[in-house]
């Protein structure tokens, strides 16, 4: 039986919400944990941050997010670095215990170059990670992103990226909406291990409007989520389970009674 | 240096034209083949499709497309096997060298189960390919449209569905829209080698406005064709190269022009 115990929400799940308007309904709403967007610490002092998730008694699941280090001029890559050492600190200061990375990719430019400028990127952030204690969490996307978000589109190929980086900073956030359809995720689960660090939730819609903005509830959609969920566990997965949807559709609702839906959707499709 | 002997082009790429204006301009453009969809049959005797093409001097390169094999009921499964065995006898009498296969799906069905209805709806259709001579060709479609349009998702999906049924009647069109992400393509490229039977190009587009809808001209995109056109010929591929593009903003264009722009793009983006 499912409860609430290990349900984390995106801020960007219910973006029409301020970060204090996000840790006031959460709380009264019983969920326990929150994945923190940058955007929501623009213009806030982080320790401010820190202490509001506190006085509400919410655990940050994990800081989203950083990545995109392909560039195509040295001096970008190497602002992306700056910026992603950054971004470790805000994690460290509140609170949140990984990095979800958005790999990252140039449109235009080969995906080849794209990948050796993301494993050159995260090799220039491991030690700050470790020094912050903060895991960097490659987050595959799916292949329809391969062009402007992320080269890195399946499980297997953050398994080798994190085989090729070999540190125990970088590990691997599993979401079901970008790895759903492949055949071989089972084994790659099995491969990656105590590597998955993060499992996000959401569910593909048919049809699918927007390539970006119309992700839908568990449970609303094909995805067998209980099923992937199952294989993470067995790979030794026990953390949060994080709900993240990027939906023009839900952010147009009323975000109390979609609240309401997620955590039904969480407790009855996950 | 390219030449256009080797251009076919999908009637649906040129969907406002009917069968007789497309093979009006098409020979007159001096476009060599083409690849005809199932819907420009309708109302028509085939025979006299078959004489149009001769009379125009066009080549069919491939009848598009049958598949569709996945369904609940069994009664489902089989009407859509005897669909096939008259795409074969049609494919046969427009003088198509083979089928080209949407392999299918069911909305909310396991893949897997969808797969394993597809091998069964495949195998029930290579003796009657092998009396017609004509070639079956898998063609692995985006994962993006796992769900509703094809549970074949990567050229390793192709592949092993062609080791299990392990026919000669069996073969693989690869198109370069679905396949060009994908980090083990060169591979299974080389994996495939004579089971190649079919190349379709077109671009991805960034961004991309509709999941089905929004294909780009080759050039206009992200995809390498070149680099992949020159994987598949190493494997020994030297058949038509099919342009077969999707595209609400062409259709809406003036098609002569367009059919012109196809042929620069074909010279010099292939």
């Amino acid at each position: 039986m499912n409860d609430l115990s290990r349900l984390a929400i995106h801020t960007m799940t219910t973006k029409p919400w301020d970060l204090q308007t996000t840790a006031e309904k959460y709380a009264a709403a019983g969920v326990p944990a929150v994945t923190i967007w940058r955007q929501w610490l623009e213009g806030q002092k982080l320790t401010e941050i820190r202490r509001l998730m506190d006085d509400h008694g919410l655990r940050v699941s994990a800081h989203c997010r950083g990545g995109f280090f392909p560039a195509i001029d040295a001096a970008d890559r190497q602002a992306a670095i700056d910026d992603n050492l950054r971004c470790i600190e805000e994690a460290a200061e509140i609170g949140a215990p990984m990095v979800v990375l958005v790999c990252g990719a140039v449109p235009g430019q080969s995906l080849f170059d794209s990948r050796q400028q993301i494993a050159d990127g995260l090799a220039a952030c491991i030690d700050q990670a470790a020094a912050a204690n903060i895991k960097l969490a490659i987050e595959p996307l799916h292949p329809m992103y391969a062009n402007d978000r992320s080269a890195i589109n399946t499980l297997a190929q953050a398994n080798d990226l994190c085989d090729q980086l070999a540190s125990p900073w970088v590990g691997i956030a599993a979401d079901v909406y970008h790895l759903w359809w492949d055949d071989q995720l089972e084994h790659e689960i099995v491969r990656a291990g105590d590597r998955i660090v993060g499992f996000h939730v959401c569910d593909w819609l048919t049809p699918t409007n927007d390539l970006l903005l119309d992700r839908g509830l568990m449970g609303a959609g094909c995805i067998d989520i209980p099923k992937i969920r199952s294989w993470i566990e067995q790979s030794g997965f026990d953390g949060w389970i994080e709900v993240e949807i990027f939906s023009k559709t839900h952010w147009e609702r009323d975000q109390d009674q979609y609240l309401e839906e997620i955590k039904d959707a969480y407790l009855n499709h996950v």
